[in-house]
């Protein structure tokens, strides 16, 4: 059962989270950079009163941070477990605080080879070792020694850099063509960061016909629908911005804003009958 | 909860089966090739009998064969899978029955792969996939292209020939040892494959107790009360064979064969005082 929580343009507004507690949740689940699917990023504010709240209410926070690498603009924010550390002011000693910190290779290496890390209290990574060797023991000992020969190198910084630029052009380039092709009545989201951003069409829109008709013209979408844990957000969609080039993109936003601009006339000549 | 099930020199006896089907079990394990940790082999009678009652009582059996390949005397017996699959007489069709079988690349391959395999029906398979990227998304692919490309030519089944020769001489030093260095008192299985043999000590003998004075000598084991889920088993232990050479395995077992004669030799002392 989840209990779900809508965000704002700066992340989880206090008094929502406040009214979820109260249901007893057993951990909060929280993504503060370039949020999949919305591309979202928490403020330092934000992030300090969800510590607060969670403290307050001796919830675990589960923090997810695949993306945290890849910011193409504005300043990097501490994620929550650096910002509980502080606060907890356990300085040098082994973090106890609330927050399980999650990060991944998976964005900035390779995701086959299926590795990730965890800041966690100690109890917490005894607790995590044991699921993790009841599960499949340990993750494969060639996909640890290759990422640690990488790490004894400068590769993965360059190679970070290097997809930071590339994504990052990436991006422009689809807010630039959405502003070119999409027509009044939808809005987006514009992500300092990650790799998507979020669509929000008029209310009457579903995003699973629009797909249907966007397919036609080769161009794909996830409609927002499988984000909603109760079953809403019909007249959304997730973008992705950093798997093809420029040219790609721009083709592709302009064939969706055909689609769209035909779908909103052809509603609005409904209308009109 | 775990409803143990003795086994007898070949395999799970069928009355004791019956017995414990009355706890309504949700699945039988069941590793009928040179079982861990005792190194027992079921008769083929015996899978065919497991699997026979494992259909009366509408149970699934999960056959766990990690060793099969490593066969150092006697004929391959049938997995359970494929006997199932005679008996159900759906040759050439998907296989339908009760029996989900695994088996793995890490005894063969590599360990540090962490690749293995399932044999089982569709909608079996569905659900493990579903579970699987709930886990991890999916094994390493590097691990995968490895395997991949090994399997395309000659090397991995030369390699287990190769293998099988090695640990077939290190059974068979171990076995010689045994039979010249232990006391009276002491039984041991003689596995026809796998990697590790059975100790049963005398009855009043604690293994816990033994390894503590074994480890002075530099020579450990695996007490046997580990592999049995009610805490019994406290005057049995495993032996691994596989990874030391014949002359590490003799002075091991010499070594091991002085300290029980030692501890048998007080105990006789003590019981005489």
């Amino acid at each position: 059962e989840y209990i779900a929580v809508p965000l704002d343009e700066n992340g989880l507004p206090p008094d929502a989270l406040e009214a979820a507690m109260r249901s007893g949740p057993k951990f909060v689940y929280a993504l503060p950079n370039f949020q999949n699917p919305c591309g979202i990023t928490w403020s330092e504010e934000r992030r300090k009163k969800l510590l607060e709240i969670a403290d307050h209410y001796g919830v675990p926070v589960l923090e997810d941070d695949p993306y945290g690498q890849l910011r193409y603009e504005g300043d990097h924010i501490p994620p929550l477990v650096a910002l509980d550390a502080k606060l907890q002011a356990n300085n040098g000693a082994p973090y106890t605080g609330n927050v399980i910190y999650l990060s991944t290779f998976s964005k900035t290496l390779a995701p086959g080879l299926r590795l990730a890390w965890v800041i966690a209290p100690n109890d917490v990574i005894k607790k995590l070792v044991q699921a993790k060797q009841g599960t499949d023991l340990h993750a494969s000992t060639l996909s640890q020694m290759l990422a640690y020969e990488v790490l004894q190198n400068d590769f993965l910084p360059a190679h970070v850099k290097r997809i930071r630029a590339l994504y990052g052009e990436r991006r422009d380039a689809m807010l630039k063509a959405l502003e070119a092709f999409f027509p009044a009545g939808v809005s987006w989201t514009r992500p300092q960061g990650g790799l998507f951003l979020w669509l929000t069409f008029p209310e009457w829109l579903d995003a699973a016909d629009l797909l249907k008709e966007a397919v036609k013209e080769k161009v794909a979408f996830v409609p927002g629908v499988s984000f909603h844990s109760d079953g809403g957000g019909k007249n959304t969609a997730r973008l992705n911005f950093s798997f093809c080039n420029p040219e790609k993109i721009e083709e592709g936003i302009r064939r969706l804003g055909y689609v769209l601009e035909r779908v909103i006339a052809e509603r609005g000549a409904g209308a009109a009958v």
